[in-house]
């Protein structure tokens, strides 16, 4: 019997159209089809990829967890996580062992601050393993709102607004340009680092990006502080330049 | 009449199956095809997207400046540049007023580091226009390296090897995560702030990140100091952590 291959499959930033041909194809392939999902609610990922996937193919849902749900530094939240993990890992081995190709649907790119990179951590040095890159959530917005993010020598800084607000500020005003990320809770203290580094007249938030419902605006015209978790802020830096 | 339409049509890191399929549709309605090449040389981007180029539509290829040429402070490269792209956009406002869907093929993603911004710039406000998001050319090195990039809340960074080894060194040690592009012949002033900041053991380099012909090896292994302009260097900041 042939060993199974794992595929991580980006499936990009939410319109079905932005999944590349590669990722269509990987799906269609697929013996068995595996996805993160909330406990208890629909996948993302799986929805943003519905019409590529086989009638009668096999579903795996996998439990994700939410990474604001505890400190991430506590002891009981690493065993959680692995625990989670080692789980999905052992469930998706047992296709592989028995010969199966399985896609794993990744929203965004695969490793590019995705869960998928924990299922290949556990995985890739026993199975054969191809990533099919994907658009990521970050271009989907900057695309959306049709802002050029950076160019020529620019320095680019993804950072979570997680960090502390004197951080924040330090490599908001570090970078030409940058996308903070995990937005939620953290608005008004990301707000007051931009002001600091002097970033906030050019700071876009965006919401859902490539949905339908997607919302735009900048940062210093919305006049609340209301914030999902996946909201992110983009700060160009290639601006009035030509 | 009705007035054109300018898309900016990201075309992925290389390999045509990375396409979107929003790509592939864009072309396909395209009254006219627009891409960037060096002068006299062939196009890659248009190589990438040959597949999806109608027979017959209106292919329009704009002169490209290579940015190493001349110090890009310098007066005259500025002008030079302004003059070239002044004058691409002058060509794409042509079709445009004729009433003409104007698709313009971009390496990557369109507004991230991508020549496509100058033209947007220039048209964006005369002229409706949309963004086709693409797989940037450095998903494109770390998906073929198997290498998950950056996980969490790791901070992400990408760096232009022309800064100054000090400056290198610094933003090195300050991001979890970074990638470095154009290394060229800056590999050896690279190779020297990735090891002041620790970083040079895990640095992966690669060549032609996802075409038939990739080369990807740690770069502590790399004995040669060879490199093309559009080598890159990944420095993964998920390592070892599950």
């Amino acid at each position: 019997m042939t060993a199974g291959r794992l595929i991580g499959v980006g499936v990009g930033p939410g319109d079905p159209e932005l999944m590349t041909l590669k990722a269509t194809r990987a799906l269609g392939e697929a013996d068995v089809i595996a996805f993160f999902a909330k406990a208890g609610r629909a996948s993302h990922s799986r929805a943003i990829a519905a019409q590529h996937v086989r009638a009668g193919v096999t579903e795996l849902p996998l439990n994700y967890l939410v990474t604001t749900e505890l400190p991430k530094c506590s002891d009981e939240y690493r065993r959680l996580i692995c625990d989670l993990y080692d789980d999905a890992a052992a469930k998706i081995a047992g296709h592989l062992d028995a010969g199966r190709a399985v896609a794993v649907i990744c929203e965004g790119d695969p490793l590019f601050y995705g869960s998928y990179m924990h299922l290949h951590a556990r995985l890739a040095a026993r199975f054969p393993t191809e990533i099919v890159a994907g658009v990521t959530g970050m271009s989907g917005c900057w695309s959306a709102t049709g802002t050029p993010i950076a160019q020529g020598d620019d320095v680019f800084t993804v950072l979570p607004a997680t960090l502390p607000e004197k951080e924040l500020a330090r490599r908001l005003a570090d970078a030409d340009a940058a996308v903070v990320m995990k937005v939620g809770p953290h608005l008004p203290k990301l707000r007051r680092a931009l002001k600091t580094s002097g970033k906030l007249p050019r700071a876009i938030y965006v919401e859902r990006g490539t949905m339908a419902n997607a919302k735009m605006v900048l940062l210093a015209a919305k006049l609340d502080d209301d914030a999902p978790y996946f909201a992110v802020v983009l700060v160009p830096g290639w601006e009035e330049r030509r």
